[in-house]
């Protein structure tokens, strides 16, 4: 059997056709995503399919999307595709244009799934992908099986409440973990900083644009005390979180992905398992582990996923 | 079909024989928890069991049990049994005796399987049951599925860290919310203030015994100040602790039930509820509503967790 999964991305759409079973790839295509709303989208994916699959090979074609997706494949909305801000009946849209099955799910969804079955959490049947870039969202396999919660909104970590009357979230509460973790909340607070008179190495990097991962690397790496401390709040809530997390779940492994993780690496990694601490008297279970498919994870686990509805 | 349910407990034994599909009871035994150690207790189950079904009629034994039980059903330990500090093959040596499969569970978990079916959780697939008394337990249900953890500890939102830097837990580490919201946390914190000078209600209520749910209830309805702020602490430690479980797994109902909310009821499960902030910016859809199986969820629980298994 083979299977086409898609990635869809901010910035580029990419599409794979795989074999399920021992996760290669027999082809692929890729472009840019177009940004002319959500229509424009779908017919890019569409193209996409055709030009990798025209035969009609792949029996299930698997589509990752960056939004909420409800149990009948309608995409809510995409807060990083221009134009998509109302709901959209992707699967029955998608499925007319192809004439085959097709199975839509949230793309740090397919990223654990992909993970857990091809990357770092192979053999480990508890555990969360986390996923740390602009934001922080995560993918929460239990028991072997993807877990989607009430809504299809499962595994939002990044708005778990970490210091409690802390930094405000993007989303408008206080203390959550993506206010500490992401790139947009540690730029917010080096602006905020640097407007109190305490400017970073950050502020001159990026001269007013995008703290992207790597100038965070470089300012650490030349020693800049802000970044430092913006690094260290990141690692102690990082570890509040992933401790919460573990314990209340009883993970087994937490596998950690994205931009800022790929950027800083084990090291990073190795501070955050240095400060966490697992609640209640069982002895500690849970380790700490770099993601694997670092460019494919989306597209491998939207296949992944589209497979297992063909089978199960 | 016929199950009988057994609920061990610190202080008592009760036993159901129960009918798996209408939830009805039988027949019930009870008996106060041997204090000779773990085979004294085995003894007692077995002559239970025998007592409420000596001809047989029930398939298979569930047996709930106040510890960590692992997949082969063994009991790692009790703390609340005496004598039971080490590992105990409760599974095998009850079926030895009673010629029959016995399914050992997690008592919370019993209780969170019997709330989803057949108390304040039933229609409900996304759930978590929070049980507050000495300590802080849950169970929970995701995709109509209980989760049991990669080592059975799965539920164990007692110890999720809610205050950073905050209150000693009993476990060691601090601001879990057990030290907080666990009657042994508010105790320990009304004496530390009494021994400061701070003396409450509470001290006089008690005269120097274990704190009970009513004392609280009672010293609040006095007008105690310290009781007040320690039962408002408690309401913000649960709201960040619900919120941040019913965020990352996006739960529909959490459920309350154990001594302390039996007590507080429905005023107490109000407070908790118009303290809870929902992360991200998904619409709120998790509501609480107070446990409805009060003395017969562990049985309950139990027998079903039994029953699964027979026709599973």
């Amino acid at each position: 059997m083979k299977v086409v999964g898609v990635d869809l991305g901010g910035t580029k759409i990419l599409s794979r056709l795989v074999d399920p079973v021992t996760f290669r790839s027999v082809g692929r295509e890729k472009m840019s995503t177009p940004t002319g709303g959500p229509k424009s989208v779908l017919d890019a994916i569409v193209g996409l399919v055709e030009q990798l699959d025209g035969a009609g090979e792949a029996e299930v074609v698997g589509v990752g999307v960056p939004g909420l997706v409800d149990t009948d494949g309608v995409v809510a909305r995409c807060p990083n595709i221009a134009g998509w801000d109302s709901p959209v009946k992707v699967k029955t849209k998608l499925e007319a244009a192809l004439g085959r099955p097709v199975v839509v799910s949230n793309d740090v969804n397919c990223g654990a799934v992909a993970e857990h079955r091809a990357g770092a959490g192979k053999g480990v049947d508890d555990l969360m992908a986390l996923f740390v870039g602009t934001g922080v969202g995560g993918g929460l396999i239990l028991g072997g099986r993807l877990v989607v919660g009430s809504r299809g909104m499962a595994g939002e970590i990044g708005h778990m409440t970490v210091i409690d009357d802390g930094r405000v979230c993007g989303c408008g509460e206080r203390g959550h973990l993506e206010a500490y973790a992401g790139r947009a909340g540690m730029q917010r607070e080096s602006r905020r900083l640097a407007a109190a008179g305490r400017s970073s190495k950050l502020t001159e990097l990026t001269s007013g644009g995008p703290i992207k991962s790597r100038h965070i690397a470089q300012a650490l790496a030349e020693g800049d005390e802000i970044t430092h401390q913006l690094v260290d709040d990141s690692v102690k809530a990082l570890a509040i979180g992933i401790g919460n997390v573990a314990t209340v779940l009883d993970l087994r492994r937490v596998v950690l992905g994205g931009g800022m993780i790929d950027r800083l690496g084990q090291p990073y990694l190795d501070q955050i398992a240095g400060s966490l601490s697992f609640g209640g008297f069982g002895p500690t279970v849970c380790d700490l582990a770099l993601a694997q498919r670092i460019d494919d994870a989306g597209v491998l686990g939207a296949a992944l996923l589209a497979a297992d509805r063909i089978e199960g």
